[in-house]
């Protein structure tokens, strides 16, 4: 999977050496040029007006869920997903490379990672949590002001960039914490990136989203058009449609691509029962 | 559904005057004891070891999903969900009694909170933003430090409890911001709250977990139990089951009472394909 492109630029959310930009390097290679971003919707729109020539977006989490934004501005900007991969979120001290451990008094960063680290806090009483924005932006903020009594915790992505040492790895409590992110690029350029003839039908997935009326045995019938062409499904998932009482939208993800015979009979099938069916995108199985 | 149990006391995790605690309030009134902890699980063990008579936890929010730590709690502890109830993620601008908001020139709050409200702080570029671990916390402290040229970002909940004053209400980006909390009791009490005979049975939601192998057409099958029973379902969430590949887990709510013989009969005819199927709780429909 890893290569780098020509002339690539990838946008995503964050200070330089967010989770985002592991995923990043997962799919596109450790040297990617990339483009922080303040807000994911900054993320879609520098893509779309080619500021980026593609996007990396967190879509879920093992422990906190479908980050439903992400979804909304798949379907509002509609920008394909190419390409899937799974991040463990891997929690590290960080300090300058001249401090060393006992010398910690205080550790910054962003309070869900201090949260997720608390076991490391309690064996360490000495050293007290400072909240701070961003992860990767506490190890940056450390190295400018040069501090000699203080660490950070965050991404080993986060030490290699701003030239700090980690010194210790995986403090975090939990080790079943993943993210899933999606590459995305412009319409014109799904293609490019990986190259669609290379892979095997059977290790795709594809998106999608879809709204049906809440009546019962409604979503019963819609995964009908799935289960009827032995197409199986990797996740569903529902959501109330705010402003439409008893709407719900769907977000299903199934294996092979939208293309195929198979799956073109299904979401025709599903076209039928469903309103506001999108296709986000068909793209190879991540590991 | 406001009223007074006796000899409540009501765990949450957060601070004196988090948004859990304002759905505490919702469900059994403004008067209610309560007992703040550390963590979610905290919050269940309270309620476990009789430290607490009821429990609130959030369990979705309509930005950012599912809280799949709380779904896992739920599994493990075996505490019923016996009400639920919506709260509306309302920030406010707190200040201090004698602070005018010209004296402001610093505000306080949780990362997640001072990013829903980036216009307020676009058309503030006088105002500085400063983390702090949880938007009812930044109140408290702000009130004891005295700060007179400061401000938190927190829920009305919390300008009561630690005597502070509104100056901005509802800066929040996204007005669309919601959270479901359950409100939880020991199995025994389950009963307790509210009286169960009192509501009409179609007016009750049923919420469990079951996990089921990908096999096509697995969940397909798994609906019909509830399809062919005309019973509606409201949510249905699929979540990868760590550490057993091609095995999902389901989220799923429907309309009704799980005693009921439709439900019965419905839950009868599921356990027939599902492993591990789990009835988190019966409890009457929130607003």
């Amino acid at each position: 999977m890893k290569r780098k492109g020509r002339g690539e630029v990838i946008a995503f959310q964050g200070e330089r050496g967010a989770f985002s930009e592991e995923a990043a390097r997962q799919l596109l290679g450790a040297n990617v040029a990339v483009l922080p971003c303040a807000r994911f919707e900054d993320v879609f729109r520098s893509l779309k007006e080619k500021r980026a020539s593609g996007a990396v977006v967190p879509i879920e989490n093992t422990l906190a869920g479908s980050v439903h934004e992400n979804y909304d501005h798949l379907q509002n900007f509609q920008l394909p997903i190419v390409a899937e991969t799974s991040v463990r979120i891997v929690h590290n001290l960080i300090a300058p490379n001249s401090v060393r451990f006992s010398a910690i008094r205080r550790v910054f960063s962003h309070p869900v990672a201090l949260n997720q680290c608390l076991n490391f806090f309690a064996e360490n009483p000495q050293i007290e949590r400072i909240t701070f924005y961003d992860t990767a932006g506490s190890v940056k903020m450390m190295m400018e002001e040069a501090l000699t009594d203080a660490a950070s915790i965050a991404s080993a992505v986060a030490a290699d960039i701003y030239n700090a040492r980690i010194l210790r790895r995986s403090i975090e409590d939990d080790r079943q914490n993943f993210t899933r992110f999606f590459l995305l690029r412009r319409p014109e350029d799904a293609d490019r990136y990986p190259a669609k003839s290379a892979a095997d039908p059977a290790q795709w997935k594809t998106s999608l989203v879809f709204s049906l009326r809440n009546v019962p045995g409604s979503l019963f019938r819609a995964l009908a058009a799935f289960a009827l062409r032995d197409l199986s499904l990797t996740k569903i998932e529902s959501r109330p449609f705010r402003g439409r009482p008893w709407e719900y939208l769907f977000y299903l993800d199934f294996l092979g691509r939208a293309d195929s015979p198979s799956a073109r009979n299904a979401l025709g099938h599903l076209r039928e029962m469903a309103d506001d069916l999108r296709i986000l995108g068909s793209y190879p199985k991540g590991a």
